[in-house]
């Protein structure tokens, strides 16, 4: 049973401002809460129409799980746990920066793409898209557990930083062709605009993807496919 | 002005059943129209709040585009262009295969790839969406205009080809490290499934992205990131 009180509250869970506010989000479907089971994440609560066999576990039915959640098709159960604390950014390694991303499936993809190439640490603009929000929750598969995701003033921290910068550019230099080293900061920008110019300012290095198409080919790539190859490039070389 | 009868012609080619009876289908937006005006596609109607000096124009209001449009926010215009008849199948050059791809952003994704990397033929096997779909239309920016698109029985192809099919597995040969031809044919899976066992027996090489996180790492990358990296190989090694 589900009361009218808690539809409310775990519904809201899908507004940025309601997350904050209470340091929750929702995660759903059996694969994806089972990774956060098997994380640091601490569950809240759990509502499922099978057992988890975990405390804090509510049995409900289809028609409740519908109510609660934000799926087209709602999978099984619907998990709240607590927005973890996060640690000091270490300046080491390699390194995503996200300058305003505003798609959700792209912060999932890219989320999932720093957990395949071991990047353990995101940093995302004050203006990118909330990596709480359920679509980037769902898109990313579980990797939310293994990469932490920092909201920071990307301007402020790019202007203090020791590491490398890297931006991808149209005129930056052939990728292929560069010397990447093991750590730096590759900085995506925005789907509409790319790279800013306040962060432009930081980049060290313009890199960028060789077009093999003919002359009217495509003008850009999507951001998710470049952060694709770029950190591909960065792996492969190393 | 716009009628019933019109409003009714237009919306119903959202649907694959009615582009197919009709030859037609529907792209939305300046910049996406124009790119298909300024190829060999033949536009059938124009509907469009701003004019684009062009026959077969009909100037409508903000209210009637909303009638026919396919977006949550209309741009614009709404274009009716008429499916091109394709030629045949060259089996030279590099070649991508979709095996049963779902996801009309992903297959919108790779064309936009395959017009980046110079691929100019992709083929789809009959269970792969369909790429007349407005989102795919959309989320292609034109691409499609320079990719040519097959729906064919793609298991009978790969069975007769003599080109080498290269398909992406977990346990194939390190990407970075495998001599790739400029020639041949790369398949990508379904997004659930991967590559089906039908189309698996067809391939000559198994190739693989190698993962950099630790074991805990997702199990996979979304398709149209693999295809990126592995367009990407294909291209800087030759």
């Amino acid at each position: 049973m589900i009361s009218k009180n808690q539809i409310k509250n775990i519904t809201r869970l899908q507004q940025k401002k309601y997350r904050q506010q209470e340091g929750l989000f929702i995660a759903e479907g059996v694969k994806v809460i089972n990774e956060f089971l098997n994380s640091t994440f601490k569950l809240v609560d759990l509502f499922t129409t099978k057992t988890f066999n975990v405390e804090n576990e509510t049995l409900i039915t289809e028609a409740e799980l519908k109510k609660i959640s934000a799926l087209k098709t709602p999978n099984t159960a619907l998990a709240v746990f607590k927005i973890p604390k996060l640690s000091l950014i270490e300046s080491k390694g390699l390194i995503v920066a996200l300058d305003a991303l505003r798609d959700p499936g792209n912060l999932g993809t890219i989320i999932r793409l720093c957990d395949w190439f071991g990047v353990k640490q995101l940093l995302c603009s004050k203006e990118t898209v909330d990596c709480f929000n359920p679509k980037v929750v769902q898109a990313t598969m579980g990797s939310l557990t293994r990469v932490n995701v920092f909201y920071i003033d990307l301007n402020h921290y790019l202007e203090e930083t020791k590491q490398t910068v890297f931006g991808a550019f149209m005129d930056g230099e052939n990728v292929y062709a560069s010397n990447l080293p093991t750590e730096g900061i590759l900085v995506l920008g925005n789907e509409a605009n790319g790279i800013s110019q306040s962060i432009e300012k930081h980049v060290n290095q313009r890199i960028s993807i060789p077009r093999f198409g003919d002359l009217q080919a495509t003008e850009s790539l999507n951001v998710a496919t470049a952060g694709a190859i770029l950190l591909s490039e960065f792996r492969r070389s190393n």
